[in-house]
């Protein structure tokens, strides 16, 4: 049986979440909205796996052509994203430094971010717009000091990221990427949550990130150099994890940077990022209005 | 006339806000929770001045003694730190770099942040807690592209922060400091919201630390190498800000960190971070459990 999956969107104005079955869209938030205002309060709760179950016996109120998609977590508490994890990212830099012993990472805000199917702005302050294609756990359970046998268990739902980057942007400061990680709509999340079940639908899965039909990112998740289980470890040495949270796992080699000359994204331009089981995330380019 | 300050608090387990007036706390929350269910709508609202105004003629509802201090916007939607502000912090790093073009930033968690007069924590995972003191905008009203003539009408209010860091984990990464800014209670902020409504407000007033009565920081914000309508149009570049977004403005020479050997923070120590004003926002520290 395919696994439900669950979508934030809007339609005719008005914000919701449902689940996604056979020919378009069945609205959860009309029926417990007033229990869980969003998918993220769904999670909290434990339900994400009940309701899409739910609802998969109903018939869809809404055509998937009728919807826009947005972000699946509308206000995540944070979304921490991992810089430099699969093979040969780090060589790419080429500073001569050895691989590093912890993970790079840093926080980009909910603005940061559309939903599938909607562009990806190219900002007026740069030409340098990039795509990075990446595998996104959801978190289902607090917890801090998590060890890694038990990091699983908090994990509620897998989704994708395009963390779209203004590369000139990443270097304006003396320490810290956040300026070109954070322009408004510069990446985007989704389509939908998968329900995480068990580690087969992550333990090796493939990553790929298409730019108008061309194959740039192929990659593994059984290469991952920081593995799913090793950063719920590490982070929630620092922080806790609260339901919700977003955990951006890192890009393959191939994001358009690293080609010479550059291929950074343009107007018209479409990048398909796809993980087995999970999905496949699509958005085109425009230009800041 | 000294401006009216408004805090979020809790009082028996309830979360709440209200104004500080003669004799301690105005609850506004009940009042006016309804309309505006925290500050932070408050603030969206532009209604800042008037519900403390409103507040100075009522008798209060609680004594300050019996409320715990919470950050005075309790989730924003972004909160953006600055590195490297203040004269001389530059030279601190003593890497032989110029001075940077562009201003260094780093966001944080409202998890990592505490309220007045609740211990910081030190983590299980250091000895290197320290303390940075900082002065806070707090966006009232949305813009992005915002030029530096308008940019001092888009803040709402004032506040402080001790940008609390755990030095050994900012280095962690390859790139970015976000463990070691990210520690569960590590930083503090409040006491209150001051409403801002003059530029003499914070274009030349002193910023002080003192670590158990002993002054480790001390400077004026006339000296900022990037200074506040910069910020706010430099940011606006890339992010739309928000009512409740908060910016923590940076930190003067004076760290535990710059001293040799480095006097890190511990238990039963007092952090008082001061801005004329502003108020004086006061922690001690304690282990993590």
């Amino acid at each position: 049986m395919k696994l439900p999956r669950l979508a934030t969107y809007s339609v005719n104005g008005a914000t919701g979440y449902g689940a996604v079955v056979d020919g378009g869209l069945v609205d959860l938030s009309a029926r417990y909205g007033n229990d869980y205002p969003t998918l993220r309060e769904v999670i909290a709760a434990g339900k994400l796996l009940n309701l899409a179950e739910e609802a998969a016996a109903r018939a869809p109120d809404h055509a998937l052509s009728k919807i826009t998609w947005l972000p699946p977590v509308p206000a995540p508490e944070k979304i921490i994203c991992i810089g430099v994890n699969y093979p040969d990212r780090n060589a790419e830099y080429k500073d001569g430094q050895d691989a590093p012993k912890y993970p790079s990472m840093f926080m980009r805000s909910p603005r940061s971010f559309v939903g599938h199917d909607t562009p990806l702005v190219r900002p007026r302050a740069s030409a340098q717009l990039d795509y990075e294609g990446e595998i996104v756990l959801v978190i289902g359970k607090q917890g801090r000091h998590i060890p890694e046998s038990d990091a699983l268990d908090h994990i509620a739902a897998l989704t994708l990221c395009n963390e779209g980057s203004v590369r000139d942007w990443l270097r304006h400061a003396k320490f810290n990427v956040t300026q070109g990680k954070n322009f408004d709509s510069s990446g985007s999340l989704g389509p939908w949550l998968v329900p995480y079940t068990s580690e087969s639908q992550i333990a090796d899965i493939r990553l790929t990130t298409h730019v108008n039909g061309e194959l740039r990112q192929d990659d593994r998740t059984s290469r991952l150099m920081f593995p799913f289980r090793y950063l719920v470890n590490y982070i929630s040495t620092f922080a806790t994890l609260v339901p919700g949270d977003i955990i951006v796992t890192g890009t393959p080699t191939g994001a358009g940077a690293r080609f010479d000359p550059p291929r950074y994204l343009k107007p018209g331009d479409v990048v398909e990022v796809e993980a087995e089981g999970i999905g496949r995330l699509r958005n085109g380019v425009v230009d800041e209005a």
